[in-house]
């Protein structure tokens, strides 16, 4: 039996301990848990908690208004890769700074709805990353592939769209392609996740040129962001084919409608600001970002192979572009009296995992928590904010007691020491290992937090960052109070005129049209609720009217004025 | 975008819902959130709360003392398990009743640490069901195949020990065989799990021939918790070789040592109480208990064969023997004014992982769940039992999107009426696939819940459910107050001598030593704090005593006697 003196020692030993740890969580309530005293082998030398924590766990929650929420989506994180990258750079009794410092806990469901034939709005059990993000992003389950849109094709409003409508700024940050199904579901309405560009020829009906709404890229121009930064500016270097950029690169067209284009870390240090005037486009890879360790490649029996070390990758971006250094910038330029909502993700934890690369997949983990502290720091500081981390699906790595005789595996030394073997058996050699379908870990801290615990699904997530932020998500009636003017009545004939529209509140775009004639003459983006755009006068002298209309919200407002003789 | 007049029809048909459910956790607070309206397709009808929960989940944090604790296992539970069950059940929109009913959630750590070499007390990443139980069961970490000894070998004391050292009643209830590791270690205190009974070869210096503590049968009949249920009645048809009941099969024993031993139905519900005096000791098979659903094989390939429906198993038992039912059965046993700790196993989720049988370890989580809604049933309506709802290790099992190249995998159609594919890919055919290393969900409802939010490690779980019950952990100190006397002081040569110990409330055992001579003259199990022997007193005359000594806390109490001329 343990013998009680020792036993009395070691209780006062972490009685001292939570003493100390009641002392952090005053600093930094319902966030701070100090590892005990003693080694794991101990006598509750491997505990996690110190004390009772019903009372650091009820005041971690929050209700009422959150000023700003951050969500943290490490893609393919699930329970497995999370543990998987703890025990490797931290130790199986150690703790993701990041992740783990959470104080409010639960599961949700990740599952997504097929889109038509038998099944149509049945579930499908393995989630792709966009219908996962749709969910969150919109309220709504789709099928997998589409880009909040539901499973008949209707676009679905966004986080990002409604908190911008409600006078927030808006961020959204990946180490992805921003065009990644991720990023994408916040800001653009597609079919097909492949829709990138203009030249994309997943686009299909979604074109600008066939009609629709445009790319992903287009359509996040015209979302407008106030922070959006990421890899992906091959998609920008394309030249629209249709709308009122046709002929322009979407680099071009970023400028040309006031955005800050930066591509590198010091242009990006140089940015001071970020607003519906002037948003910040920071693109700084072509494609995805390279990954924080070099890659490992899992073979049959590689478990049984000398354990390996993960690497640097010499490829990476410098640390001042690394997700945690790109967070805090997002959040330095979104700080503002009315809120802000901002998206963070880390990206490549699941396409580390598709190619069985253990150090990859690790890497990005522990990149992601560096993240998960940024955003913490702030909201700990700030004391208003909303953090959510969680996970989009869960993927194919296990960590196996023997080497499995035919999945593809890898052993590791950990930080520990010993040895940890990771297993990927949903695919062969050389194919892309497959998403999985359990329920996943969410973690919140800050207003609203409490809505994580118990089990939700992916769906919930909308709602809890809504009602947190308080949004009005019926921005259709934000325009309610449109208006509309000329700066003067009386025109000359082809004379140009200029058009100012405010109030459009739960509007992007605005578009106006003369009648008689019923002549498009012209669309802009709202600014802050308010639009201006300058067309040409009839040469026809009578009474006309300019009639603009929200493009979101559908307001109409009717302006009159004359062209003179 | 979604039609705000639509949208609006949803927010009220959504709020008409949160206002059912406000009534409904007035009645069962913190437990119950029902599915909202709506189809999963629509937008938020894939949604499990249907308002903001910060009040229910601050109601559902009880400090102070819990009267029970009732702490459910999962063998084998990871989230993947729970997500396969669900899905499968009751689609992946519906809900486990029980499991998913849970309003406080975390994750926590599972790793064991290694016995011996150059690794000794490091973590190994994948622990056995020995290890795992052994952390929650005493707050050590251990090697994997120790039964509550630490990895020098030292016996650590369990809560279901400690428990009954403070005046508690104990149960132990498992679908397994009694012996197996997870409700083995509670009761004993061995170097590997193998050692069943007296005629087990894997006890080696533990077994009582070798002067060890006994086999684990044999130490639970030492322990006498109030209620033992399972199976594993194969190994109490062994017979003592060593010990005071050297010569007598266990069974035997056990009734000798005053247990109500009950082996079917009839005879356990013709068991009215259950006390120190007449513990229960039910075991309903040889070997495990048959599952519920029909085992299928996984075969490489195999999702790719006609989907399954599960079958029912005609081997199993009688539901008046089901998991739920002997949990409700324990339960009505244990209720005592003075609380009850009780663990209960759903072992065979774990033991179908390992064979890769899909509809088995479904059917044995359905099971398992019915348990769970036993135990919150019981605690809604008694108001102050903290109910524990976790697993021991993660698992094999995993939800795939197509069918893997080289895993087992099997199909199955769901109540959703699509397939789910399942797939197997840390062992071949025939071989037993591995437990994993991912972190687990553990939930709570009621007194002290509130510590499995956030990541705990295993071991936490003891001194959660410890500090709950608010027991003295110095057992030792509880027999501080001992007391011994014998019936009368004066006996003549050889006669018999009626010794009473009391207040021996920190053990389970006494043993008395007869001086001069150092003779041992007996030992008796100590019931009620208290224990009577009868020795035979020396033929020679003269001033002796007789020692009395708690065989757990060695607690010594010294008493005179004279044997006259």
């Amino acid at each position: 039996m343990n013998e009680p003196s020792t036993s009395r020692r070691r209780d006062r030993a972490r009685l001292a301990a939570a003493a100390a740890i009641a002392a952090a969580v005053i600093l930094v309530p319902g966030v701070a848990f100090a590892a005990t005293s003693g080694a794991p082998r101990d006598n509750g030398g491997a505990t996690r908690h110190t004390a009772d924590t019903s009372e650091s766990v009820r005041s971690a929650i929050k209700n009422g208004k959150a000023q700003n929420v951050i969500l943290l989506i490490g893609d393919g994180m699930g329970d497995s890769e999370i543990t998987i990258a703890r025990n490797y750079q931290y130790g199986a009794a150690g703790r993701l700074p990041g992740i783990d410092a959470l104080p409010l806990t639960g599961q949700y469901t990740t599952y997504s709805v097929y889109k038509d034939g038998a099944n149509k709005g049945k579930p499908d059990y393995v989630p792709d990353s966009a219908a996962t993000g749709s969910a969150w992003a919109t309220g709504t389950k789709t099928y997998d592939g589409a880009i909040s849109v539901d499973i008949d094709g209707a676009p679905q409003q966004t986080l990002l769209e409604i908190a911008k409508a409600n006078g927030l700024k808006t961020g959204d940050v990946s180490t992805a392609e921003i065009q990644d199904a991720t990023p994408a579901v916040l800001v653009s309405h597609v079919g097909a996740r492949g829709c990138y560009g203009p030249e994309s020829t997943a686009c299909g009906s979604d074109a600008l040129a066939a009609g629709g709404r445009g790319s992903i890229s287009e359509q996040l121009l015209g979302t407008r962001p106030d922070v959006t930064l990421g890899g992906g500016s091959a998609s920008f270097t394309q030249t629209a084919t249709a709308g009122p950029w046709s002929g322009s690169t979407l680099f071009e067209q970023a400028k040309a409608r006031g955005y800050q284009v930066v591509g590198d870390a010091p242009s990006l240090a140089a940015v001071t600001t970020a607003s519906q005037s002037s948003p910040v486009l920071g693109l700084f890879t072509a494609g995805n970002f390279p990954t924080r360790f070099a890659a490992t490649t899992a073979t049959v029996g590689g478990a049984d192979l000398a354990p390996v070390t993960c690497q640097p990758n010499p490829e990476r971006l410098t640390t001042d572009l690394s997700l945690s250094a790109l967070t805090t910038k997002a959040i330095s330029l979104l700080q503002n009296k009315k809120g802000f909502f901002l998206q963070v993700e880390g990206a490549s934890i699941d396409k580390r995992d598709h190619s069985a690369d253990a150090c990859g997949q690790i890497g990005e983990t522990v990149d992601f928590d560096e993240a998960v502290q940024a955003a913490l720091a702030f909201a700990q500081k700030d004391g208003n904010t909303l953090v959510l981390v969680t996970a989009d699906h869960a993927h194919s790595s296990q960590i196996v007691d023997s080497t499995p005789p035919t999945s593809l595996s890898t052993a590791l030394t950990t930080a520990d020491g010993t040895v940890m073997k990771v297993s990927y058996g949903t695919a062969g050699p050389g194919a892309s290992q497959q998403h999985t379908g359990s329920q996943l870990r969410i973690a919140g801290y800050g207003p609203g937090a409490s809505n994580v615990v118990g089990l939700t699904d992916q769906t919930d997530t909308f709602f809890t960052i809504a009602n947190a932020l308080k949004l009005d998500r019926n921005t259709a009636a934000l325009s309610d109070r449109a208006k509309a003017s000329v700066e003067r009545r009386d025109v000359a004939p082809g004379a140009s005129v200029s058009l100012s529209a405010r109030k459009f509140d739960g509007d992007r775009q605005v578009t106006a049209v003369v009648d008689p004639g019923a002549t498009a003459v012209g669309s802009a983006d709202v600014i802050g609720g308010d639009a201006t755009l300058t067309f040409t006068a009839p040469k026809k002298a009578g009474d006309y009217t300019v009639t603009v209309t929200g493009a979101q919200s559908g307001k109409q407002v009717v302006v009159k004025f004359t062209v003179k003789k």
